[in-house]
């Protein structure tokens, strides 16, 4: 029998504690041998729940037990996480973690402290809750030279613009909505400005490169400017709004950004919606797979804590060789990605064509019924140069009082 | 230095040849060491390609070299690929496929005698081509119990089906299309009726189950019955027809059939077009997860040969357990599934609203625009209680030399 401690009983802790119950059968056939919960560190007491008797409240209780073998990190946060994780490891203990934050700020440490005491540290529950997206990356797609990996990666952002999709509501409605469900905190930064998403990329970019990625270097932009004009544009032009977390390698080179991209309503993540994640890996041999389900909640989340325990339970003396190692990937800088652009001017096109066309070159233009302004889709450029050209646009209207560009969206379609 | 040799080298053996080369470094990194193509087997020869001098015609020298640890198999059919794989296993080598109908007729002797022998045999490449579906299974799931698994698992009818959907076209001139770009066989039963759907299904279900699936215990129907017409309905419906494998597992029962589908819109799979495979897989704590992607093609399919040749190369000395037991798995009769049925009618809603009501129960009625036909949508019951509906009113028309019953599709939305 293995034993194992759970550290912070909240959503995910308690979903684990519960699925080790649950699904005890399963968990032992494919562990080889009993999965048992024998500690939940937390501050509080929970004297109704199923684990009341297993509570404890120091950590050094669980550190020095010789019998915990896998330890489940879901406090959240890197602060007691980070040191209470790298002691577990210290220790000869594996460790298991659905802490993004943890994994994209040490995980690099955490992976070499692991590989030394021959333990695992896995995340898969990291990125993409249920979704597994980690483990096929060392397990499954394993002779391919992975190329592009484009995800959907946070729920809570992906509920907001499929509000606004499909039901024309705004941002701040939308958001509203959110909140009242339970699906996005009071405080909404981290989902809306796109930091969440930027740490899942992170890791997934790092995965796939075998390298450090310093989630810092990548480019994120939110949500928050996204209106429901906008989105009536989209609709037009058959496509929608989504927020992207993009890594793009090649010859070692590495293009990676999060930011709210225009897609057609073909591409295959265009049809991820709600809470739901998506995960496209594009390899030099398989062409584009996908992976889709529930990005987060409770028991889908706990479900890939749970496969990553069971990873650790068979290899409970080796470690498997995944992650990356201290060699650090430059991310290029976003002025070097290539997008389309989705761009909104103030008044007519007629009015505004010869201007428009000679700064941005050739575009497809949209225009909405009955509203005093248009839209144009660039041909795909640099972003350095379409910065340039749009300032070119703005300085100029800027000297005739005219209004500059109203909205600037990428687009992949 | 790994050996390996290709039984085979059509579409998917030069694949694998291709990618072995093409990825040499990936590959090698993988495996741990470099993974090298010692023949091929094949009773042609291919002097101007680049594997003109690995080609053998004599099994035996495969057979009998002790350099070859891992034989990949993709001549595909039962005759001699059954004899010779079965040999290789026995002669201690690990044995990769990409061949389907010889997983579902024999997968359960070939894994049992790997397992003896202490070598793997895998058949990534069997289901959903490129797409990671029987590794997540027993990688990346491990924790859930199976509930369901519904896939899309033929890219040559879901061509077809596309076409009929998006462009309006009669299911022949679909097939025609499909025959002219090289997605369907010049024969296509094997994919329109159904069976290359109905063996993957079972493949999948044994995975699931962990018990033997025989594939002829699954009801198999394919789609050469739909018609044009009820994409017309489909779309009045914001529908699609689908062909699914799907199998349902609840306390030790398997509900398993090969169908076309009326789905929503909304449904996951709805948005797997053109030859794209997807396969949804719902667990008790995971809920629903879906894998994207190339179901066929030379290097997909290889791809998904390489990254089990590559897990065949890590595990050269054990057994990874995975597959199923002897213990054979009932499937449920077909009677016992349950669906929401759409049936087409001749004559008008109106002459016959009392007797379809009377005979079928509570259902939503559709009607196209003048049409001398309408369809409903029943209730959801069970497969048994429709067919003697139908009967029951195909009886009636009959006795009142009326047109019966012109079309029924079963239905989840």
């Amino acid at each position: 029998m293995i034993k194992t401690a759970v550290m912070g009983y909240g959503t995910i802790g308690s979903g684990v504690a519960e699925i080790l119950e649950e699904n005890r059968d399963v968990i032992a056939g494919q562990a080889g041998q009993e999965v048992e919960l024998k500690y939940v560190l937390d501050l509080r007491e929970f004297p109704d729940s199923p684990v009341a008797d297993k509570i404890i409240h120091d950590f050094k209780i669980l550190e020095e037990d010789p019998e915990i073998q896998i330890v489940v990190e879901t406090m959240g946060g890197l602060n007691p996480a980070y040191p209470f994780v790298k002691a577990c490891l210290m220790a000869g203990k594996h460790v298991v973690t659905s802490n993004k934050a943890l994994v994209a700020a040490h995980g690099t440490e955490l992976l070499a402290i692991a590989r030394k005491k021959k333990v695992n540290f896995l995340f898969e529950a990291s990125v993409g809750g249920g979704i597994p997206i980690i483990r096929p990356l060392y397990r499954c797609l394993m002779g391919e030279r992975i190329e592009e990996i484009t995800g959907i990666l946070n729920g809570t952002t992906n509920y907001i613009l499929t509000k606004m999709d499909k039901e024309g509501e705004t941002f701040e409605n939308a958001l509203k909505e959110a909140q009242n469900l339970g699906y996005a905190e009071r405080n909404p930064e981290a989902d809306v400005e796109g930091h969440d998403t930027c740490r899942k990329i992170a890791i997934l970019t790092a995965m796939a490169t075998g390298k450090e990625v310093n989630y810092e270097d990548i480019y994120t932009e939110g949500i928050t400017g996204i209106t429901d004009i906008d989105f009536k544009y989209a609709e037009k032009m058959g496509a929608s709004v989504k927020l992207f977390g993009t890594s793009r390698m090649k010859d070692g080179k590495v293009n990676a950004y999060v930011a709210p991209v225009m897609i057609g309503n073909s591409h295959p993540l265009c049809s991820v919606n709600d809470v739901f994640n998506g995960i496209m890996v594009r390899g030099n041999m398989l062409g584009v797979s996908m992976f889709y389900g529930s990005g987060a909640g409770k028991l889908p989340t706990a479900s890939a804590v749970i496969a990553d325990i069971i990873e650790a339970a068979q290899n409970l003396k080796k470690n498997v060789p995944m992650g990356w190692s201290s060699e650090r990937q430059t991310v290029e800088p976003m002025e070097k990605t290539r997008f389309r652009y989705f761009v909104r001017f103030a008044g007519s096109f007629r009015n505004k064509e010869q201007e428009v066309k000679s700064i941005f070159g050739k575009a497809e233009v949209i225009e909405l019924y009955g509203m005093d302004e248009f839209a144009i889709l660039t041909a795909e450029m640099e972003e350095g140069a379409f910065k340039a050209a749009a300032a070119a646009y703005n300085e100029k209207a800027e000297a005739q009082s005219d209004y500059g560009i109203k909205q600037t969206i990428r687009a992949m379609m």
